[in-house]
């Protein structure tokens, strides 16, 4: 049986590697190298879906330059008095939607358990992120990173990008 | 270091991507367009782990056409009493196990976890894929997808394709 | 678009058939089977995440052979008094870091789902995979899985292997 390849399937291999690297750094705590993930001029949202679906503009987190990036890791690891927890990333069912004009648009499920000390690990949030993808100097970038997120309720807050 | 391929990697990802595809309409409920994932004769099935390994028939949900999927899509959009709920699924740990005649058995684990209005995410249901996939008009669709769930508790009622 | 390939496609995708093999030999309770994962020289640990990444010893499970897996499964299988239950492994991000004098060193983020008897399906364990992978007359087998979980909280007792 012939498969009928819809992508150079090295590059479909390297965006899964970009996804497998981003949640590695995030789940490593190297909150500081989380920026370069981005290209300078980017997007990071983190969004409830019913906002999402009806078009509503209203988000959890929204970024919009590597610099504002920077200021959230600043806060996360210096200001932001919380309780230090862990995050687990699962990725699932990756997607390149399309791949035009040098922009891959991706896909993926995910979701995130969350451990705090001395408590047993518990589901934190999931949904899906709507990417998009570029490569500067050689190197995949997200110009864009909108995290979609299944539930309204988020235990405690949510400090961590996800 | 070489590998020893076992399998076409242009058909190995596009099983991938079938799989991506799959559980991007299930969760974005685009549930009319899930039918047409499988072929016109096709088994879908719903079964409690324990019955799958003793070989006992009873399942949760069983059906042995397109036109049984296109009724139960119509019963769960349009007559079904439930409180819808969000669904993300998570797969993982794909095999190819057979390719011949021109079926390709595959299993994956897979992960449902569900989200209500108003409340946290759960876990909902887990369990193995046990499915036959074929070419039909140059695209891939699955002749039987075989779901066993490992509880043999569900908490309320399974609604959604799973 | 073209991609930058860092690593053999065929070697990369034959890593993540060993993964979902070794899930689904652990998930289908073939336990006689999981010690061929390894090699006669190997090593097998399951740690809490504090403990390595402060570079303390301690582990909760820790074996350095072939047949210190196979004493594993004969007490879990035979021995070991304990309530039976379903572990459902989902992997992702799978990254193969260095290939160096045959040696593959591997890394993924790991959740089991554990189900008891009589039960809804929970969240059992999960972490990351630290592993050495090397071929072995023409298979790749672990000669090292070192599985670094974020809760120093078990429910109950971990049994089977992860």
């Amino acid at each position: 049986m012939k498969a009928e390849p819809v992508l150079d399937i090295a590059l479909r291999l390297e965006v899964d590697d970009l996804y497998a690297r981003y949640i590695a750094c995030l789940d490593q705590r190297r909150y500081e190298d989380w920026p370069d993930f981005f290209t300078d001029e980017c997007v990071y949202k983190l969004q409830p879906r019913e906002n999402f679906e009806r078009g509503l503009p209203l988000c959890t987190l929204s970024f919009e330059s590597k610099g504002m990036l920077r200021d959230r890791v600043y806060s996360v690891t210096q200001t932001l008095f919380h309780q230090p927890y862990y995050q687990r990333h699962i990725v699932s069912g990756l997607q390149v939607v399309t791949v035009a004009d040098g922009v891959i648009s991706t896909e993926a499920n995910y979701l995130v358990v969350r451990t705090k000390k001395n408590e047993l690990s518990e589901l934190f949030n999931c949904g899906r992120y709507f990417d998009k993808v570029v490569r500067e100097n050689g190197q995949l970038k997200f110009a864009a990173k909108v995290a979609v997120f299944d539930s309204e309720l988020i235990p405690n807050s949510l400090i961590y990008p996800v």
